[in-house]
């Protein structure tokens, strides 16, 4: 399994045991990370990573909020320029290739979760942002002159249909088609479902 | 958190095994998944489970293949008639009706698991088996004049947007939408998708 996150020996401390953290948690899963071994990964004392984190669930809640932001930057840097199809298709091959670069931590955001752990507030505020970037992408459909649904609606549509696609992949439902090829199509339907949700 | 299936008393004994075994993964995870707190639960000696089952991998394993057999059951069942808006959203809120009735069940069978457990053959059969089931009505939408895509490729357009729905709001991604409002308008979107796309 590659690196969930390359991690230069520049990155600031905390960063760095959130990005150690993350393959750890995609080796062992939530119950089997334990702070020790993180620490051993580290290379430092057992009692470090404290220094960063209250326990392994604020660390999780980190890892996650990260993910999400890096997903609203790919979003936000998606252009919204061209014709309609060309739009959609654009987000649908960056929302493809952020779940397929790095799968465990795509895997990660959405997994399972402490709801009520310390950071679960700032991982919510991130998929907000995410949910906002599709809504952003929206409008911009919107006045590219379609008969669109209320954009945050629309926006709501997109990525639970990008999200379906990668994740059915991911997960291995659908051994017999390639990613870029499901996104393709389903941006197709999403281009017409745009031009006519509202009519 | 509600049992993950009622087990009637005279449910066979590989089918209590894998019914109880089903809640312990989803309060515990695969990794906090003991066979011995298994047995306790099940009332009987710690060997016992193993009477039916090679190992926790071969329980998970069956778990996720009863789950996608019953969700293709579940398909199999919505009737292929009326409009098509009609059509496409029964399929919808039966799809929505599933997912909500055991969020956690619905997370194993989609979560992670070892690829090359005992049993996984059967999880992928049955995994195909909902597939085809999108297929189904997929060719049923065809038949009934739409300009459709390649039925197996609108199937799989209908699921993903489908799961794509309900995995982001059982992982509180989309806090503010109720599902069933959401997959109203996501049917809304495959019926005009799905007699457009291949224009």
């Amino acid at each position: 399994m590659p690196p969930i996150v390359a991690c230069a020996k520049t990155t600031p401390p905390r960063d760095r045991v959130r990005d150690v953290a993350a393959g750890l948690f995609a080796d062992r899963g939530l119950d089997g990370f334990k702070m020790r071994d993180l620490a051993a990964r580290l290379g430092v004392s057992v009692m470090t990573p404290y220094r960063y984190f209250e326990n392994k669930e604020a660390i999780l809640a980190c890892v996650r909020a990260h993910g999400f932001a890096c997903l609203a930057d790919t979003l936000d840097g998606v252009a919204g320029e061209g014709a309609l199809e060309q739009r959609v298709a654009a987000l649908a091959a960056a929302y493809g290739a952020f779940a397929l670069a790095e799968p465990a931590r795509y895997g990660l955001m959405f997994g399972p979760a402490p709801a009520q752990s310390p950071g679960a507030v700032e991982v919510r505020r991130q998929e907000a942002r995410v949910e906002a970037a599709f809504t952003v992408h929206a409008h911009g459909l919107s006045e590219a002159g379609l008969r669109c649904a209320e954009p945050a609606t629309l926006g709501r549509l997109l990525w639970s249909t990008l999200h379906g696609v990668a994740v059915l992949h991911l997960g291995g439902q659908l051994p017999q088609v390639d990613l870029g090829g499901a996104l393709r199509h389903a941006a197709r339907a999403l281009t017409i479902a745009c031009a006519g949700v509202a009519a």
